[in-house]
C-alpha cells in the first residue's frame, strides 16, 4: 500500500490526499509535525534529504518527493492528466507556476499568520509577499475569465495544485472579493466527484 | 520553426538553449531585456500573462511558459527524458526542487549581485538567501556523492535544469569549494556532446 508522509495543515500534502481520494486509491498516512522538526530527523532525512513533506513511499524503500511530482506520478493514465504531450506540458506549466509564483507568497503568508500565529513578527516580509501573491492571483483570474479549468477545459492536477492554497488564501490575509472568476472556479472544483476538504 | 523568447543572462533561458542545442533543433531566438520591462508590455503579456521569459512559441500563436515545463515538452522521446514513469516522475521531482529550493536563492542572489550590481542594497536579503542556497547545494552534494547524475545514472533534463544556475553560483556569492561532488558533476555535464556555454 502507498504510504504518504504528511502534515495535515499542509496544502502541499492536501493536494496529494485530494488526488488519492478522487482516484479511489487507499493509502497509509504518516503524520509528521513540521513545527516540531519531525521532518529534519536523521531517519526522515534518509528518506528525503530535502527534509520536506509530502513524501510518497511508492513501494518499500522507494520515495518520491515534491507535491507536484507526486501528483504527476499518481495521475498517469487517469482522467486527471491529459495524454496529449502539449496539454500535459501545459499542466506542468501551471504546476511550476504554482510552486514558483504562487505557493511562496500565498502559502507562506498563511503559514506565518495562521499556523505560526506570528503576523506581527513577519509584518514587513508579509507586505512583500502580499504584492507577489496578488500578482499570481491576477494571472489566475485572467486565465479563468475565459476558461472553466486551467488546461483543456477539464479538471486536471493543475486545478488540484492551484486549489490547495488558493481556497485558503484568506488564512494568509488575501481578500478574494475582487477575483470573481477564481471564486467561481473554486466552487467548480469543490463540486468534483469525491472531493474532500483539507483536514 | 520554434521561437524562443529569451534573455541572454537568464539561467532559465539558458536551460532551454542548452537542450535545444543538444537535441539539434534549430530555433529563432527573440531577445527581450527584462531590465527594461520588455516582458511586461501588453504585447508580451498577451503571449504570457505571467510576464516572464523563457517562453516557447511551439507553433504560431501557441505558447508554453516555465523553463522546466519547456524542458519536459522538448525532451519527450529523446535520451534526455526517461520513458519509465517512475523515473520520469523523479526527473520532475528534481525540476520542482530546482524551482522551489534552489533557483529562488541561488539565481536571485546572482541577479542582485551580478546583473543588477546592487549587493549593498540587498545585503540583508542576500544573507537569508545564502543560508537557503547552501541548504539546496548540500542536498545536491549529498545526492551526487553516490550518483553520477540526478536520475538513472544518466544525463537528463534534471541535470540541465540544475546545471544552469549552479555553474554560475559564484556570481551570486556562493563558494563551491566545499562541494567536491558538485564540482565533479559540473565538469561531467560540460563534457556532454553538443554542450554550449551560457552566453
Amino acid at each position: 500500500m502507498l504510504r504518504l508522509y504528511d502534515f495535515l495543515p499542509s496544502g502541499n500534502g492536501y493536494k496529494v490526499r485530494l488526488l488519492l481520494s478522487q482516484l479511489g486509491i487507499p493509502f497509509e498516512r504518516v503524520e509528521l509535525n513540521i513545527l516540531k522538526g519531525e521532518t529534519r530527523t536523521p531517519e526522515f532525512l534518509s528518506k528525503n534529504p530535502n527534509g520536506r513533506i509530502p513524501l510518497l513511499e511508492t513501494q518499500p524503500g522507494q520515495f518520491l518527493a515534491e507535491s507536484n511530482a507526486i501528483l504527476f506520478y499518481l495521475s498517469e493514465g487517469s482522467q486527471f492528466l491529459p495524454n496529449d504531450h502539449f496539454l500535459r506540458s501545459k499542466v506542468l506549466q501551471w504546476l511550476f507556476f504554482e510552486q514558483y509564483s504562487h505557493e511562496p507568497y500565498i502559502a507562506t503568508s498563511r503559514f506565518w499568520i495562521s499556523i505560526l500565529g506570528k503576523s506581527a513578527e513577519y509584518r514587513d516580509a508579509l507586505e512583500q509577499k502580499r504584492e507577489l501573491g496578488y500578482a499570481a492571483l491576477t494571472v489566475m483570474e485572467k486565465h479563468l475569465g475565459s476558461h472553466t479549468f486551467f488546461v483543456d477545459e477539464r479538471y486536471t492536477i493543475a486545478d488540484i495544485a492551484l486549489f490547495a492554497y488558493t481556497h485558503v488564501a484568506h488564512e494568509g490575509g488575501f481578500n478574494l472579493t475582487e477575483f470573481p472568476a477564481i471564486n467561481t472556479w473554486l466552487e467548480r472544483v469543490k463540486l468534483q466527484p469525491l472531493h474532500i476538504g483539507m483536514t
